[in-house]
C-alpha cells in the first residue's frame, strides 16, 4: 500500500519499476547534447507521413515499440497506456496508440504529461489493478508553432524568452512484478495549479517557475529531505528564464537547490549552436530527456537518485486571446537506482 | 488490493464510496428529462461570465462546490482532483478549478472523462494514495460548437445524426474511509481506442457506438455475468443512432442489452419537444444524467445495480479536416449501492 507523507507526497510500497524506456527525436535534437542518448533519430520532419500531426503520432508509435523491445516486452501484455501530448485534443497520442489496442486512459498535463503518466502508472501497479502500464507522449516543433503561434510560413519573430518546442517522443514500461535491477519510482508529488498572474505566452518559463517551487516545496518538506539528499533535481522545461526563477524562489523559501539543479528545456539543445532563444519546451522536451540522458545515467550507475519534476502550461490559444493568465502545474517524481 | 478479473476488468476491495454529488445545468437542459434532478440551473448562457469558455469553468467550479458541500467535505481535504473537458487544453477544468488549490491530475477522456475520472480516483483510493478525491466535467454548447463545428452566428444547419452538446457539469466526490451508505465503485472496465472508420463528425455516435460494445462484451465476460444482472447499462452519450447501433453490434455477438439499456444523450433531452436531433452529447452530457439521476436513483433505492459506460469520440477539428477516421473510447464504471 501507498503511503501519504506530509501534506503532498505518496511514498511507494512495491517496487514500481521502469523495465523499459526509449526516446525518439528529429534531427535538430539529435545535434543538441543529448544526440547520442536518443535510440532513434527521424530525419524527415513529417516522419513519413502526410502532416506534421501525424509525425508526432509516429514519433510516439516509434517510442512505445522501442521500450516495449527494451523491456521484452510485448504490446498485449500492457494493462494501460497513459497518454498524452499539446495537440488539441490530444491527438498525436490517441492516433499514435490506437493501434497498440492497450486500454488507453487519456492525460492532459501539458509538459508536465511524463511525469503524470509514470505516477498514474505506479498507482495503478501499487493498488494491483495493473501489472504492467506504459506511460508516453511527445511534441512536435511545427504541429506546436502551427497551433499556439503562427502558422511556420508567417516567418514570424520569436521573442528572447521564448522556448523552442521539442520534436521528440518518450515511453516508459512501468512493471513491478518482474525480476531484475532497475531504476525504481519510489515516490511523487502531485502539484496544484499555480497561476501568479503571467500573461505573455512567450514566457512560460516565468509562469511554469512557481508551479515547480510550489511541488518542489512541498516534497522538500513532506520527506524532510534538502537537495543534496538528491544527486539531481531535473525540472522540465523551464528553460533558462523560468529555471533562473525557479532557484530564486526557492532561495526565497530558504531552500538552495543551484548546486543539483537541471532543466531539461535548459539542457536539450546546444544553446551556444543552437538558436532556440530560453531552450526547449513541449512534452517530448522532459520526455526524451528522462528516456535518452536520465534514465540511462541511473542505469549506468552516474546517478543513484533524483527527482524529476516535469512542468505544465495549461492556458489555450483562446484563453491567450481572452487575455487570461497562464495556469501552470508541475508534478514530481522520484528515481532511485 | 485490487483485483483483475478476464482480461480487463478491475474489482476494487475496498469500499469506494461516493460520497457526494452534483450536477449544474443550462436552462434547455433543464427543460429535459432530468430538469428537477439538477442541483442548480443556470439560465445566463454566460453564467455571468465575459466569454462561454469562462462560464463552462463556472460551471464546474460551482458543481465541485456543491457536490463537497452535500458530501460534508472540505476542499482542503481533497487529495486529488481529476477534470477534463472538450475545449482545447482542456481550460474549463484548469481554469475553472484551480482556486480550489487541489493537487491536480488533467485527464483527456472527451465524453468519457466522468467515467474516467472516476476509475482514476478509485485506483487512488484503493492503492492508499489519497483519502479523497474528487471527479468533476463539464461541456457548454456554445463552446463546443464554436470550436469544433462552426461560430454561433454562422446558423449553420445540422445533419439528423447531430448531436446536441450539453451546456452541464457533473462532479463527485469519492472517498474510502466514511462511514455511511453511499453509492460504490466496485469495478471498473478501462476501454481501449476503437476506430472502424468512421469520418462523419456529425454522426459521432456511430463513431463511438462500437468503442462501448468492445467495452461492455468485456466486461460481460470478465466477469462472467448477463445484462440482467443489472438494473440499468447506461451508455455515455451515443444518442438514438449510436444507441441502436449499439445494440445491434452486441446482439450480433449474442448479447441482448436491448431491456436494461438506457443512454444518457438519448434521455438527457425531451426529444418530442426539444428540436437536439439524435440526443445530447459533450462530457457534461453523462456526467450531469449521473449526478442529476442515476446516483440519486441508487441512493432513494430505485437502482441498486448498474453499469456506467461513458464514451469519447477522440478526434478534433484538426484531424478531420486532416480526412482521418474518428477513434473512440468507452470506459465502463460499475456502481451497486
Amino acid at each position: 500500500m501507498a503511503k501519504r507523507v506530509g501534506g503532498y507526497t505518496v511514498e511507494f510500497e512495491k517496487p514500481i519499476k521502469i523495465t523499459g524506456y526509449a526516446a525518439v527525436a528529429g534531427q535538430k535534437e539529435s545535434e543538441g547534447r543529448f544526440g547520442s542518448g536518443f535510440d532513434k533519430v527521424v530525419y524527415d520532419a513529417k516522419a513519413g507521413q502526410a502532416t506534421w500531426e501525424q509525425a508526432e503520432s509516429a514519433f510516439q508509435r516509434e517510442a512505445l515499440s522501442l521500450a516495449l523491445e527494451k523491456s521484452g516486452c510485448k504490446a498485449e501484455e500492457l494493462d494501460f497506456l497513459f497518454s498524452g501530448d499539446l495537440l488539441n485534443q490530444c491527438i498525436s497520442s490517441t492516433y499514435g496508440l490506437k493501434d497498440f489496442s492497450v486500454p488507453y486512459l487519456g492525460q492532459y498535463g501539458a509538459c508536465s504529461t511524463m511525469a503524470q503518466g509514470l505516477i498514474m502508472a505506479a498507482v495503478m501497479l501499487e493498488a494491483s489493478a495493473a501489472r504492467v502500464c506504459a506511460a508516453v507522449t511527445s511534441s512536435n516543433f511545427c504541429a506546436a508553432e502551427r497551433q499556439y503561434r503562427f502558422p511556420l510560413e508567417y516567418g514570424g519573430q520569436r521573442t528572447p524568452t521564448a522556448q523552442w518546442t521539442v520534436s521528440a517522443a518518450g515511453a516508459c514500461i512501468v512493471a513491478s512484478e518482474v525480476k531484475g535491477k532497475f531504476p525504481l519510482i519510489t515516490g511523487a508529488t502531485v502539484g496544484m495549479i499555480t497561476d501568479l498572474g503571467i500573461t505573455d505566452a512567450n514566457n512560460m518559463g516565468a509562469a511554469m517557475a512557481p508551479a515547480a517551487a510550489k511541488t518542489l516545496l512541498s516534497y522538500f518538506s513532506d520527506t524532510a529531505t534538502i537537495p543534496s539528499d538528491y544527486d539531481a533535481v531535473y525540472t522540465g522545461d523551464l528553460g533558462v528564464v523560468g529555471s533562473e526563477l525557479l532557484r530564486e524562489l526557492m532561495m526565497r523559501e530558504g531552500v538552495d537547490i543551484s548546486a543539483v539543479h537541471r532543466d531539461c528545456g535548459e539542457m536539450i539543445f546546444d544553446r551556444e549552436r543552437q538558436d532556440v532563444h530560453a531552450g526547449g519546451s513541449g512534452c517530448g522536451c522532459a520526455a526524451s530527456v528522462l528516456c535518452g540522458h536520465i534514465l540511462p545515467s541511473l542505469c549506468e550507475g552516474e546517478l543513484h537518485r533524483v527527482l524529476f519534476v516535469a512542468t505544465g502550461a495549461m492556458m489555450s490559444p483562446t484563453s491567450c486571446q481572452q487575455g487570461q493568465s497562464i495556469p501552470s502545474v508541475a508534478h514530481l517524481v522520484r528515481i532511485e537506482m
